[in-house]
């Protein structure tokens, strides 16, 4: 069975530096032949899916809504659900770790679910937005269970915590 | 994207003719080109599974808990999930078209919900279990939505059915 | 703790004879000194938690939005949610026994999924619909597991199944 | 209809000083006719369940599990669902809005989720855990959407927040 990595953080515009790190990811998880789960939407969902596919790698996004509306074009796997923002807690339960990239309320509560069910979680640091903030909270878990990694070393590190 | 068909059924121990319907049915839909959902543990999925992956498809499985204990080995993407038998409402919102296969509550379950998502439900009628009987219910609904086919016209019935 | 029972059936219009019912359901599940669970809408749903309150009793209702548009009036506790059709699952998850009336494939999977999860459905088979057919499926668990049962007697046939 | 405010936070053992102000919170919901909506377990759960009913409120309890074991003793309505910490996203849909009491992950999971359903949050500053970091994160939705107070005007300011 491959593992299989999320990759979670802003949905729509992003800067062009936080997509072309969300881009790189989604390259990594493929040549590290693991699958990309996502949320299936834009931004960086869409970047880390659209690399991961010139990998050659397989993708999967878990929607919110019934309708495939909204679903980057990078999807190998779309999974529709009509579970709005609760879709949030399958799209780090199906992971074997999770990448947080930039990112706002909707990736920390991916961040904060992931460790409620013991997933190991990797904050891109040079990424900003939450996943460069979540460490500041010195909550005992988080900062046992989110490792701060630059960019380049997020794939590697992942790789390394999934037991 | 690809087409998703959802085969549901009988977990665990089945009668050999149905493991064969169910096998069938996994191989015609990677024939057709569709990946494979299922609820990603034994029975008339794992038989659905193994039909796929010898036809060289696509293979997803929803499964109830958290733990990858349980999934088939013939799955390429498992979806751990916490949810329970509220995972049922998943492996349906997830596909174009649903596939019945004996079965018994589980599977009257997600024959219910996936009438409720307005995905079109393919029942095989000479599988046995909760497909051969569903359409008794005289519900307009059911009559309707539910359509009853032998196991070798099940999946060219869903191609048809999905628009 | 007061014991819950879910009351289960058709939204939107139904016929006099099935409100009665459904208004007679709801008043005994309060004489009774239980708490009535539903889906929160109208029909079925909220003829009983009228005659729930007319008897001074407790209404929950679970909704399938985050709004409360669509709610009933005679709820005292609105659940609103983001889930669908999926909170058929939690309404009656959420039950000690699940009394059904009338109904379509809403109400069928509220009543497959009781029974996945080990509740006992008491199937009003004077209301029509799906409550008056489900025991036509001669499953083993819906044969043992769904009691049919006149009107005036489901309150009472439920409170002895509540273990 | 009755405003419902949600209270998060610890679950299990907690400091005496916590236990105080998630009893104190509970009372006033009470003696301000609200319902007090919460994750049914101990620790803040059971403290501000416990200052409710002491003041005559009604208290709701969404457990993670199908089992009634682990729910508080001052619930009046109980909704056991299997839905693990999924279950998070359903205590802060369903409320008006949502008072945050000390906490780790599951607390920060529920305050980033009520912020995705567009729900008030009031973190409780004084009572130390996440609800006095989370707005070290400069986020702007939570520096917008989540208001810091002092326990005793946790309550009022919830108030104030519900439209």
């Amino acid at each position: 069975m491959k593992r299989q990595i999320a990759v979670i953080g802003t949905d729509g515009e992003i800067p062009e530096r936080v997509r072309r790190i969300a881009e790189n990811v989604g390259r990594e998880i493929a040549k590290s032949d693991c699958i990309l789960v996502c949320g299936g939407r834009g931004g960086v969902m869409e970047a880390a899916c659209k690399g991961a596919k010139e990998a050659g790698g397989l993708t999967v996004g878990i929607l919110p809504a019934l309708e495939k509306s909204g679903a980057n074009k990078f999807l190998d796997v779309v999974m529709t659900t009509s579970f709005g923002y609760a879709r949030n807690a399958l799209v780090v339960s199906a992971a074997d770790a999770v990448i947080a990239i930039h990112g706002s309320i909707g990736t920390l509560s991916e961040i904060a679910l992931a460790l409620n069910y013991g997933k190991p979680v990797i904050a891109v640091e040079d990424s900003g937005g939450i996943s460069a903030e979540v460490r500041k909270l010195e909550d005992e878990k988080i900062r046992e269970n989110v490792v701060s990694s630059k960019a380049p070393e997020a794939v590697p590190t992942a790789l390394e915590l999934i037991t």
